[in-house]
């Protein structure tokens, strides 16, 4: 009776797996149009008058989820931060739990005169969409609310569904680390998708084992006490862009090395394990170069272009503003600039500690008429993760049965902050992927979204709920 | 009978200057309003969307002139260029010609949230007047313009009069230079005064001996095609502002020396009896150090403050933006940045010569991922000056009378390109000078001038108007 019984069971799942798909087929219109709404959401976290904008977008989230069935809520956790959204679905309380990880904010457009099209009025040209956020990250997890709405439309899957979306991603902000390491008993779950990565640069969908972290800072130099006349003062004035860009120059050496004291003294060579997916030739570093449309590569000697973007950190300025920037001249040495620096670091890096070596680097290289002063604008741990589990797998033949191609095992430069909150307090495995095809332009100008990608994503992710409730059955 | 109508044509000359005096103290209300309501018209020459506001200067300042009797006309030289003023007053043939030289342009006012007040807006505080352009050059010219009023109004000035004020200065632009060099026999004159220079840093009237010629270029780097993730791409992605704040280092070392391949090779070390009037002590520096507001001075070493200013060349970046430039954080690499840098030079620097010698270094420091164009923004000579004749001497004992003090003959750090033009063009005794007190904040927020000085300077003129009609005469 048992083996009978099961049987049914199974079929019956996999028919509503059938269901469900045909259904993401049938649905792919509704499915843009709604990925087009919730792009033209300005939701800009780090920027204080869009405020509204984020709050609305967790709201409308909210509406979303609720819609399809899913107990949803919009959760402030700190005085000042943005929302957590959550979004919960039931169906059978022996099922097991997938909890999806994704952000609803977005990076700053700018520079905007370098969008063929506004950021938040999204276009389709080519199949692809052309909007702020649309890869990073709404076009993931809009494909994941999909596959959510059909797979309850098909009768439900046999996973149970938390979806935990938070608008501080790009701001490294601490409220959903904060609501999962306060809630972790009540967010036990069997499985985490941190849904914010992509594909890799070579077209292989990926499963992240190794996230970089970040050292985010602001330095403030300030010279005389007002902008003087150059011609007047120069010879004799602290200047504080000369004294400036000479520190910027001086934090990494010409061939790209960090030049902080102490900057690579955690750092660790993977074991070839690890690194067994990569692509360590110069291929993966000419389609790098091809995408950035850079004349050529720079990075540190003696590492290949994988191993500089996943296993080795890097120092980027990331922002620079002082004195005369209009058209024409000015010939002023201006009181004060600043620039904004950001570190990716790897394990065993430690943020804390490279700030204190950085601030002290750059004291001994000012001059004596500059003060710098280096701010902490954020900062994150590196996480390695563990790939090779039943989620993991799952994930892989999910993949390949949407896309035709397994997942390789990567890591990435990027950063994704709460990774590495979701993984000590909750605990359970954890795949790190997602959907935006390479150069997809992520907090840049004309980021785009292929649309093929978010509709075979709403698949595979069919395939992984079912595939892992399969396997709890 | 030739010396008795000698002596009463002395003495009907002499009490001619007293009622002018007397004119100029009872008028000082009504110049401060005038020299307010210039102040009002922001004239900034650089930018394309003030041009009617520097053409109504002019037109305003031709208004003044012909309102006093003087012929006057706006001339424009050059296809897109701003007018050049001229307003001329002929009162006997054989009387000395004396031109007096301005500019009615001014710097942009930016950075705007340093102001006090606004800009354009001059207010009166505790006997100085804030405004941008009231100490450069607006101040200067219209002393000179009441100086012109009264001694019309007493009579008639023994030396005839020529006003050439040009709105290029502060974009060292060709028109006026174009002008006096293709009307050289036209504009013949026995003296030059070149009124668009200030006190010293010491206090003391002067009268300058020498200028620092300009070279100021625009560096943008370009590397990737597009704004990049510097997670994803950061550890192979060319970085421009890296590699421009690097090469903006590398122009000028630690101690203050520009490292440009030849730049002090034409250099050459003033004699002894130019630097007469030179306070070569440190309270020279410390009076500069006090103004600028700064921690300490940061010169080349060896070569005291007032040389480091006068003597020897400099380099300053006076402006650089790139990448994300707002509050709180963005993770990008730009594509492209760019950066201002001007080069004060001394005597017998050429700035084509040093430009090239410019574009080869920067060449060569880049890195290979990133391309940097350098382009030219403006160039001037630097000039010497002999401050030895009878024009000078007029000039300082106008000083003494009006001020208490003489001039001390000194050299100045900043640049007034068409001073050449009128030195090889007109070959007359020149005289550079100017009424702002030391500090007053040209081309920096809060610019002000000393009504005093502006008063006593109009006075000042008057003493020389008579003095050099009395030797001509």
């Amino acid at each position: 009776m048992r083996t009978t019984r099961g049987r049914v069971l199974v079929e019956s799942r996999l028919m509503s797996l059938e269901r469900a798909l045909e259904l993401a087929r049938g649905g792919r219109a509704a499915a843009e149009s709604e990925l087009l709404e919730e792009l033209r959401i300005p939701s800009v976290s780090t920027l204080p008058e869009h405020r509204a904008d984020v709050r609305r977008n967790a709201e409308w989230l909210a509406e979303r989820f609720r819609s399809l069935g899913l107990e949803a809520a919009v959760i402030d956790v700190v005085e000042g931060g943005h929302s957590v959204l959550r979004a919960d679905w039931c169906g059978d309380g022996r099922a097991p739990w997938l909890t999806i990880y994704g952000h609803y904010d977005v990076q700053p457009p700018d520079p905007l005169e370098e969008w063929r099209t506004p950021p938040f009025e999204p276009v389709v040209r080519e199949g692809f969409v052309y909007a702020r956020g649309c890869s990073d990250n709404k076009g993931n997890h809009l494909a994941a609310l999909q596959a959510a709405r059909y797979a309850l439309a098909a009768g439900g899957p046999p996973v149970n569904l938390r979806f935990l979306l938070e608008g501080e991603e790009e701001i490294t902000g601490p409220s959903l680390p904060g609501y999962v390491r306060e809630h972790a008993t009540a967010l036990a779950t069997d499985f985490v998708l941190i849904w914010d990565g992509s594909f890799a640069a070579d077209g292989r969908p990926q499963l992240v084992t190794g996230l970089r972290g970040l050292l985010y800072v602001e330095l403030e130099a300030s010279g005389p006490a007002l902008d003087l006349h150059s011609g007047a003062f120069g010879g004799n004035a602290p200047n504080p862009l000369n004294t400036l860009a000479r520190i910027l120059g001086e934090l990494k050496d010409r061939e790209g090395r960090v030049t902080v004291p102490g900057f690579y003294d955690a750092v660790r060579t993977p074991d070839p394990a690890q690194m067994a997916d990569w692509d360590l030739g110069p291929a993966y570093g000419e389609s790098l170069r091809r995408i950035m449309g850079a004349r050529a590569l720079e990075g540190e000697p003696g590492y290949s272009p994988a191993e500089r973007n996943w296993a080795r950190p890097t120092l980027d300025v990331n922002g620079i503003v002082g004195g005369f920037t209009g058209e024409g001249k000015k010939t002023v040495i201006p009181a004060r600039c600043r620039a904004k620096v950001s570190m990716r670091l790897v394990p065993e890096q430690d943020p804390e500690a490279i700030l204190a070596a950085l601030r002290a680097y750059v004291a001994e290289l000012t001059t004596p008429g500059v003060e710098i002063s280096v701010r902490l604008l954020g900062a994150a741990r590196p996480v390695l993760v563990d790939a090779d589990h039943a989620g993991a797998r799952a994930l892989s033949a999910a993949y390949e049965a949407a896309f035709g191609r397994p997942a390789a095992r990567l890591r990435t430069g990027g950063t994704i902050p709460v990774a590495l909150d979701f993984q000590e307090a909750l605990g359970a495995p954890m795949m790190i992927s997602g959907l935006p095809q390479p150069g997809a332009g992520a907090h840049g100008p004309n980021e785009h979204l292929s649309l093929d990608h978010f509709h075979r994503g709403t698949e595979a992710l069919l395939h992984l709920m079912w595939s892992l409730g399969q396997r709890a059955g």
